[in-house]
Formats: C-alpha cells, sequence, structure tokens
C-alpha cells in the first residue's frame, strides 16, 4: 500500500537533518578522497557511469538518504508508475512516457488500448514513412527529395527534440547516417519563422507540426506562417507537412497533411522526446535505428532506475543527493554542466524538465507544503562555461552543486596535438581538474586568489556520446526529477502555472484590460 | 575624494533593511497600478525605456537607495572608472571599455598614448579592411571573394560577438546589409571546430583568431585546427586569418595573419565586445557603419548613466533594486527574458558579463565580505521560457526577480495574422501578461490553480532590436554590473576564480596528479 506523504512527515527525514554534514573538502583530499571517487560510482547503463565521489555525502549520509527512500517508497511509486497508476492527480493522468522505450511492468490498457503497444505501432508508421522520404517515394510535388526536416513545435516539442538533434548531428555525419539535416521553429516571435525559413530550400523542406491538443497558439501561428511562405514559394503545403498529435486532435484527420502520427494524454510535453514528438524528426534527421538505438538506452537506465537498492540505482541517488543539497544544505540553484558541444542545449532540455515538474508549492493534493522543493537549473557545455560563469561558481558567496558530464572520445574523431596533448584530451582534463577545485579549493594568503573549496559536483564518465548514450542520459534525468518529485510528494507531471500568463494574454489581445496590464499594452503598442 | 567602503559599514545599507517592504501584488492592482507603471519609467537612450513599475520598490524605497547611491559615491566611481584611474586593483589596471565608444570624461593617457584616439584608430583599421574584403579588394589566393567569417575566441571573445551577431543577423538581412554570415569556433571540444567547419565553405572563409595574450589555450588549439583543414584543403591559411590581440602579443607582429587589430589591457575580455574583439567579425559581417551604429547607442546610455540623480539613471536603478533583492529580500538569482528570437544568445552573454564579474567572496582589497553577492543569471527568450521553465517561476518555492525585454516591432516585417493579431502583438501581449501574471498572481480555491504573485519583475521596452538599441541595452548591463560591484565594493574587472581549475588541466595533461585527480584522470583516459 503506497502512503503519499509530505517529506516533512517522514522520519528519515527528521533523522538526515541530524546526520553529521560532510567536510568535503578534507574528505576529497589525499587517498581518502581517491577511494571516495573509486567507491561512489555506479553504472547507468550503456558503459556509463555515475560518479558521486565529490558530492557532499559519506557513508552515514547515504545510509539516510537510503532510509529516506525506503519511507518515501520510491522504488513502489515508480512502479505504480509505470504500470499505470493515476500518478499525474492534478489532470487525473497516467504518466507513460517510459513506455514508449520499453514494458517495465504489467500490460497497461487505457482506453481500451495497450499502450506498449499503441507507442510501438506509432514508431513503426514513423519508421515505414520516413523510410519512405528517404528512398524518394515520398517527395514534393516535383518528384524531388526532401533533404531538410523543420520541426514546429513549442516547450517539449522543441527543446528536447532540438537538444537530441544537436547532440547526435556530429555523431550522424561521422557515422554517415546524416538523412536530412533539422532545423526548428518554435518561437511566436515572427522573426524566428521568417529567420528559419531565410535560412532553408522551403521546395525541399518537409515541415513537422507538433502539437498534442492541436491547439497551441504559437505552433498554430507557425504553421500558418510556413504555409504562406509555401504557398508564395508556388508549393502546395499539404505536400510538406505532417502532424505529430494526439488522436482525438483537429490535425488528426486532416487532409492537410502527408501524415499523422500520434501520442496521447499520458505523456507530457518536456517527457515526450521519445515518442512520437521526438520520433519523427529525429528518425527523419538520422534514420529510424539510429532512433531506436536511443530508445534502447533509455530503456537500460529505465530497467535501472527500479534497483531498489539506492547504492545500485544512479537515477535515485542522484535525487536524493539532490535534495539533500536542497533542503538540507539549503543550495537554490544546480548547474548543469556536459564537457561535450554537441550538448549545448542539453542543459536547456533539463531546465524545463526540472523546473516546469517540480517547480512547484504545492502537494499533490493542492496543499501548499513546507519546505523548498525544485532548484533552478542552468549551464552551458565546458570548457565554454570556464570562461564564462564559473568565477561565480568558484568564488561568489553562494554554493552551486554542479553536474559534469564527460566522454572519453569525440563525436567526429578529428583532432590536433597541441602542446603534447589533443584537444579532447584537453576536453577531459579540464573536466577532470574543475571537479577537484571545486571540491578541495586551495589556500592562498592573497586572499582574491583563495578558493575554500568545498563545492559539491558529480559526473556522468561515458566512452562516446552515441544515440544509446544519449538515451541513457535523457532517461537518468527523467527519473532522477521523478524521484525527486515523489520525495517531495508533488506531482512532476502537470503545469498549471503556465496558465494565468496564457488567459492575460488572451485579454490584451481582446483589449480586455485596465490598470497596469492596460498601460503596458499600451507601451507595447498593442 | 572617494571611499571604498564595504556595503555592510555604509548607514545608508543599515537605513535600507529598516524600509518598510512593498506587497507588490497590492500595489500593482487597479489604478494605483496603472499610476506606478506610467511613474516608473526612464529612458535608456535610443528611445528604450527602463520601466521599474513592477520591481519591488515604492518611493520610500528609492529615497534610501538614492542614499545609499549617494553614500556609496556611485557617480563620482564611475567618474574615476572613465577617468582612468586604476579600478581593476587586483591586476592593477585601468578599466577603459566606455572609451572604445566615446569619450565620456577627460583624455585618458595610458603608455604614452591616448587611449580613445588608439580604440578610434583601431575601428578606423578594422574598417579600412573590412571595406576592402567587401569589395573583393583583399581575397583568397584565387582572387575569390569571401563569404563567410569564422570567430575563434572563447569567453569574452565569444559570447558577447555571437550574441551580438545573433541579434542582429535577421534585421541585417532585413536591411540589405549582411555582408558575410558569422559562424563562431570557442570550445576545446574537437567536435566544436569540427563540426562548425563541416558546414564551412572554407576555401571562402575568413577566421578572426581573437585572443589578448595570445596564449589562450583552446584558442590557440583551435587555430591549429582550422590551419590544418585549411592546410588539407591545398590552402594557404595566412590568406585566411586576422588576428585581434594585445600590441605586445606573439600573434601581433605575425606573417601567420592578413591583418591585426589590437585591443589592450585595459579591457576585460566580458566588456570586450564594442573593442576589436566585436569589432573585426561583426564589421565584416554587417559593415563597419553598422557596428558604428551599435557603439553610438552604448555611447549614450554610457552618457546616461552619469546621471547623479537616480530616478534618471537606469543603469544605476537597475543596479541598486537588484542589491535590494539580492541582500534585503535575499533573493539567489535573476532571470533574463527576452521577448525576441534574435536575443537567444544575449542571456548568456550577461550570465558571462554578470557572474564573472560580481560572483566574488572578497572586496577590492582582497577581504572578505559578509554580504552576498552577484547572484546567479540565467534566462532563455521569451514565449520560448513560458513553455518551459515559468512554471518554477509562477508556482515554485523561491522568488525569481526577472528581466523582461520587449519591441513593438519585429526585426524582418514578416508577418501573419491569426485569430485577429499578428505574431509581434501575440509576443508583446504575452509579455505584458506575464508581468502582471507575475506581480498581482491570482487567487483561487484549488491551491494547484492559485498564484500568490508579488514576483517582482521589470521590462527594458524598444521601438526595434536596431543596432542601435542594442548598444544601449549591452552599455545598460555592462553599467549595472558596474554598479552593482561598486556597491559591493567588489573588484568586478578581474577573475581570479578561473585560475585554479587552468593550473589543475596542465597538472592532469603532464600526468602530474595523485589522490581523487589521479582516478578522475584515469576514468576519463587521460
Amino acid at each position: 500500500m503506497i502512503a503519499w506523504k509530505n517529506m516533512d512527515t517522514l522520519t528519515a527525514y527528521q533523522e538526515l537533518q541530524n546526520v553529521e554534514r560532510l567536510d568535503l573538502r578534507t574528505a576529497m583530499s589525499g587517498e581518502n578522497g581517491a577511494e571516495r571517487v573509486k567507491k561512489y560510482s555506479v553504472p547507468m547503463g550503456e558503459g556509463l557511469a555515475f560518479n558521486y565521489g565529490a558530492r557532499a555525502v559519506d557513508d552515514k549520509i547515504l545510509e539516510a538518504l537510503a532510509k529516506l527512500a525506503e519511507e518515501a517508497q520510491l522504488t513502489e511509486k515508480y512502479a505504480a508508475l509505470y504500470n499505470g497508476e493515476v500518478i499525474n492527480t492534478g489532470e487525473k493522468r497516467r504518466v507513460l512516457h517510459h513506455l514508449t522505450r520499453g514494458q517495465l511492468g504489467e500490460t497497461v490498457v487505457a482506453d481500451g488500448v495497450d499502450k506498449r503497444a499503441f507507442y510501438v505501432e506509432q514508431q513503426e508508421k514513423i519508421a515505414k514513412f520516413v523510410q519512405k522520404v528517404h528512398a524518394g517515394e515520398i517527395t514534393n510535388a516535383a518528384g524531388e527529395k526532401f533533404t531538410t526536416v523543420v520541426q514546429i513545435g513549442i516547450g517539449g516539442s522543441d527543446l528536447g527534440p532540438r537538444a537530441i538533434y544537436l547532440a547526435l548531428e556530429n555523431w550522424a555525419k561521422a557515422n554517415n547516417t546524416l538523412k536530412m539535416k533539422a532545423e526548428f521553429i518554435s518561437n511566436v516571435d515572427p522573426d524566428d519563422a521568417a529567420g528559419v525559413l531565410s535560412e532553408v530550400d522551403v521546395a525541399h523542406a518537409l515541415f513537422v507540426l507538433v502539437s498534442k491538443s492541436g491547439t497551441t497558439l504559437e505552433t498554430l501561428t507557425n504553421e500558418s506562417f510556413v504555409k504562406d511562405a509555401l504557398e508564395k514559394a508556388g508549393l502546395d503545403p499539404a505536400r510538406h507537412m505532417v502532424a505529430v498529435t494526439s488522436e482525438t486532435s483537429p490535425l488528426a484527420q486532416n487532409a492537410g497533411y502527408l501524415a499523422a502520427f500520434f501520442m496521447d494524454d499520458y505523456i507530457g510535453g518536456r517527457y515526450s522526446s521519445t515518442s512520437a514528438v521526438g520520433g519523427a524528426v529525429l528518425s527523419l534527421a538520422f534514420g529510424a535505428e539510429v532512433f531506436a538505438q536511443f530508445l534502447s538506452g533509455a530503456a537500460e537506465a529505465d530497467a535501472l532506475a527500479k534497483n531498489p537498492d539506492l547504492k545500485g540505482n544512479a537515477a535515485m541517488l542522484d535525487a536524493l543527493i539532490g535534495v539533500y543539497e536542497r533542503n538540507v544544505l539549503g543550495y537554490p540553484s544546480t548547474a548543469v554542466l556536459p564537457y561535450a558541444q554537441a550538448l549545448s542545449r542539453f542543459p536547456a532540455h533539463l531546465q524545463q524538465l526540472d523546473m516546469e515538474s517540480n517547480g512547484k508549492s504545492v502537494n499533490r493534493f493542492g496543499e501548499a507544503v513546507d519546505y523548498v522543493t525544485g532548484p533552478v537549473i542552468y549551464g552551458e557545455p565546458g570548457t565554454n562555461g570556464q570562461h564564462s560563469f564559473y568565477q561565480l561558481l568558484h568564488q561568489g558567496t553562494d554554493i552551486v552543486p554542479l553536474q559534469f558530464m564527460g566522454f572519453r572520445n569525440s563525436q567526429m574523431g578529428s583532432d590536433v596535438v597541441i602542446q603534447g596533448s589533443t584537444s579532447q584530451q584537453k576536453l577531459c582534463a579540464n573536466v577532470a581538474a574543475q571537479i577537484i577545485a571545486f571540491a578541495c579549493g586551495k589556500d592562498d594568503e592573497d586572499r582574491n586568489k583563495y578558493f575554500a573549496g568545498g563545492r559539491p559536483s558529480s559526473i556522468i564518465i561515458g566512452d562516446q556520446l552515441t544515440p544509446k548514450a544519449l538515451g541513457a542520459i535523457l532517461a537518468h534525468f527523467e527519473n532522477k526529477v521523478m524521484f525527486q518529485g515523489f520525495v517531495w510528494n508533488l506531482n512532476s507531471f502537470d503545469q498549471e502555472g503556465v496558465q494565468l500568463g496564457k488567459v492575460l494574454a488572451k485579454r490584451v489581445l481582446a483589449h480586455e484590460t485596465d490598470g497596469a496590464l492596460k498601460v503596458y499594452s499600451d507601451l507595447l503598442n498593442i
């Protein structure tokens, strides 16, 4: 029997606060530090390891966290989720994104359909369509192949697929599997669509319109923008567009699209990269086999997250250490720092994933909670960030926990030796160095050159950023966020906080405003 | 006589803490709210206004902030800075980036040179070179025109110029002044250079190598990478490269470059966009006249920042309200939210500008301070952010002050009417709506749909994001950060916090490691 309880009512949470804190600087020094780094490592699937040697925990704290995981019934709640319970209490929906990449538990039947079978069916439909596009069997009206795919979507229909495309674009080039370039139009700012269209050969572009409800204003507006451009170029929009939507949306049975691929209400936007939302654009760009590899990596990480033993469960560990940092140590933000240029937009995806899921003040029953929840998430790739905001991370007045990622090999394999090392070695040397600099600091009589240390981090280490590895990393963070939501007793799967702005924006456009809103509207000439 | 004092020793700061706090939700409601928005607006130059109606201040708090500005001698310190005093105490350097765009005070002579004249001379040298490139007088060895400019630099040599290029690319297209496309290589990750080069026609590419010292490891490594690629393509690197560096650097008098343009030690990387660091690449991309417009906008904002009357000085107001939010209200981060897709990377530039300048724990004399300093800065363009992390901003447990920007007109002028409004109107309606939603919130019996409000924001409003407007916005934030550094008694112009990581990375590459650093190095196969 699952009990959904606020974190501050759990005995283990009370106990956690009384466990002696770790002096990270001391713990990470000398041979003791070496032992920690060797010991505090757990597999994440696909040859990846989650190394938490430099997080501010020790065996005693981990023991307390394990008790918290047990009392909060994290494993049971995860099972309830993937077995189809209505975990999204606010919207009264199941939460089934895991089924897009594997069958973790029981068969889930919803609306009379085996949902795993449904998601697989959509993947197969996409794969067949994509194959025809790549083979030149589905072409533009002139019988010419499509060369570019342009995703039109916003939020979860944009950030995840875009981050994944960028993460694998160079890998695909190096592996001769870049079938079509992908571009993305998201913002209602007309310069977004106009700018992208000015760079794209529209006659050979296939547009993927993504909107679950078929009513997202930004996306429908950008669709019209694109249709206008196609018509002005003498092209038939219906020959250049596919839809990704729910079966009940107005886009589903619509002659305006070459094809429609379906997702459903059980997959939230920010968790939809492994559904048709990511599947269509990524399969068109890289081939369906590559997308399948990506899914298999995610499936492997999902399976590892079932492990009830905290020390063998990377996602759960990452989640609980994060809760400890947020609620016991009081750190308000977390930085995501991948040492891979390919992951340049991955922090932006995690920002949505985390902040939209757990940036909440009420529990899953709509009652205010008395503790802080989701932190602010931000980040940029290393080494770029080192030359930017790391100054504050090292010597600022606040401590920011860090989530590093690093890979032994580059994606493209092209490199150069300068001062006795390759660029890839320099990249890896920098991330290793940063972990120690943050943890151990440096004494100096000149306080301006003094580093206090004690700044915690973890690192995900892999061989190479492949589709499989990326899938495992994505699922790791999805599951981390899910576990944190369970600990905080939140509903991590709705987003009521986005509604008020929409309502007020409609009022502005209808000129039904007064007070300050009217003044701002006037200032902006609306 | 200027007195450099810690903030907590100032009488005005003590008084500020005792001033009654504002109930923003009430203050922004009804006609009172309308009056605030009309009243709390100040010109920023170039037709821009800084509107702080929705920040958590009122006349009493503003009066206390004005006293703080006076006691902290902000106007006097700004004058000392632009008149050439050694404000960068850590590195014992003057701070002269304002002179790249205008003469604000006395003639500054350093190293026997009138520095304003020196910066102007570099701009003119760049303009002449650029004109020859655009006219086809300087070409590749085959006598063909260069079509692309590729900046090689990191940190301030990358983030600012890149953000500005992206901000003006569509404007330049619409105004027929996009002379060359620009690309950027920054990361030591070899996939960065390899990825960019795989997209660029190197035979028609001109590379701008930017390193003040001529010793930045990432940049020199990427230069080698590019030279390799040029040589492999049968091209002479010396015909494809220019350098931006200091006169004393090894790159300065070097036959390996078509030309060298100079900056100096008085301009920090993050303040260098208006120097040759931004000037070369942006003039090549858009023409020197466009870059000159950008500088004139910055100069106008710089002049406005001299105003000793707080209520007429947008940069000083923004700075002091920020200090109030950080030190009195205790908010740890600030989000930058431009409603313009063109500003997609501007938050990343401000992240460096702010966090690298003021993310410090010691004052300008190297003594630890007892108050928090620079906040975490992050952001994404709207409306995209609304579909991402705004959930936390609206309903999370922490309050995040917001810095909006909005423009009445788009850059490209291409638009579409859907449901009775243009995309541009929808964009503007959304930012107006968000300000009110954050400030006023919404009651609801369902706590899940309840918005507490009281979340402060300001907005910079302009007609259009032109080069001049962008220059004024850039200078606004530079001056804001400078004023905050003055209040906190920091040296905002050094970055000792980036040194330790460099030292340790060298040790890793030399295999001179032990303890935890050795284990990480082994795990990463270095």
